[in-house]
């Protein structure tokens, strides 16, 4: 099932819907609790798509795939130091945007503004202490991000508030998809059309039922929060004018373009 | 003046008030908007004190106090490392607790769990862009933080999520006092109610508008958005029992017991 959130001509908040092909049925309630259909249709065409979610905590997982950790150490001029652990961070709330919307690259970038496929999970129910075989118990779905990341920043900065956190550099949607195999996920990157990269969503260091239990030995999750688990492989620099898809095969394809600040 | 959030007997869902002395007058809204006082009004002594706020982010500066990078480079056995331009970091809420409510130690915590007393800034007002000179005009008031912190996984992790994150490590209050002069501020710290420390608040690397001024180039403060200052010199660990009093002199005195995780 998907769940999207929208917003109609005739409506002046977003709503939860679910997306059947390319119709919208409205609901009563959020995803996190009870719905109730209300009979209402809308075109996906006809509406904006918003964050499928405004999390209450907005978790991000670092260094999660080998390729990755391979190509930034290579370019940072370090070696390769893999995780030895599940250790999450945090990215906040500011730095969202919706499907279409437009990432607005700060005038003081440098050239080296890239992006980060990500598989995001969407918590559904409260948790904590889950085993690694429960973790799962507590997910809703799951959808797309976008780590937008300025590559000097995140060197020449202490922590990663503004390589990865300035407004607009966490794009996140389409919307929640709950019918996963996460072995079966593949991500896919296209930058104004042409693909730069593939690789198997679920080939991380450590997965999401890992992270889970990880987190949850010491902290509460809400339902809401996000957990976004890291990309594989190295992004080209991006310029204003750019448009990045991520698809994840399966949930869908977030698409957004890249502009220079005014 | 000074805004305390509460719940009474006769409440279900936590108020606003103003503080006048042991009187809290009732108001409809909040500080973040338009409010009105209700007429009714509360003895301190017989309402629960409630977070002053629950943040949509939560920022935490780290390393901004000589001392304390001094004595915590000593114990990690690194040399102390001055940042040279101010990198702001991120919290979570659900480690977020109020006034008078416990601190749970962790059953594989080791002996190293330590107060940090922190100034936290409550922003009042959406913001980007403002200059140093204009910083202070988004900012509400003031309150008091404690980011409790398990040195041995400051060590052993990638990040903080779990050293100073952990359910109940952040605990925050008792209320919001907007008439602050930051350089009058003096931050006491004692630890069943003997003195351990005391510093001039104020006395940071980077101050207040400092921080604002940097944060807001490149991100938007939104209204109830909370920002701890960091803290200085060192604290001794911690045992289940311990109660740990943080005053900042002209605000008040953030009071949290500590117990073990069962």
């Amino acid at each position: 099932m998907r769940w999207i959130r929208y917003t109609a001509a005739d409506q002046t908040t977003a709503a939860y819907g679910i997306l059947e092909a390319d119709t919208i049925r409205e609901v009563r309630g959020t995803p996190f609790g009870e719905t109730e259909r209300t009979g209402k249709t809308h075109r996906l065409a006809d509406v904006k798509i918003e964050l499928p979610v405004v999390p209450p905590t907005f978790y991000a997982v670092g260094f999660n795939y080998t390729e990755h950790i391979k190509k930034i150490a290579a370019r940072t001029g370090v070696s390769p130091d893999l995780p030895t652990q599940p250790d999450v961070g945090y990215r906040a709330n500011n730095g969202l945007i919706a499907q279409g919307e437009p990432v607005i690259i700060p005038r003081d970038a440098t050239d080296s503004v890239q992006y980060e496929g990500e598989l995001v999970v969407v918590i559904g129910k409260k948790a904590k202490h889950l085993s690694e075989a429960d973790a799962l118990s507590c997910v809703l779905g799951y959808t797309i991000g976008n780590d937008v990341s300025e590559r000097s920043w995140q060197k020449s900065d202490r922590t990663l508030w503004r390589a990865k956190n300035t407004d607009t550099f966490n794009p996140m949607g389409p919307w929640i998809e709950t019918d996963v195999r996460l072995d079966d996920l593949e991500t896919r990157v296209s930058v104004n059309g042409k693909e730069s990269i593939r690789f198997p969503t679920n080939a991380m260091l450590f997965g999401v039922e890992r992270y889970i239990a990880t987190i949850t030995r010491y902290i509460t999750l809400y339902p809401g929060d996000v957990i976004w688990m890291g990309t594989d492989g190295a992004s080209p620099n991006l310029k204003a004018g750019d448009v990045v898809d991520i698809e994840i095969t399966g949930i869908g394809t977030l698409s957004n373009p890249f502009l220079a600040e005014k």
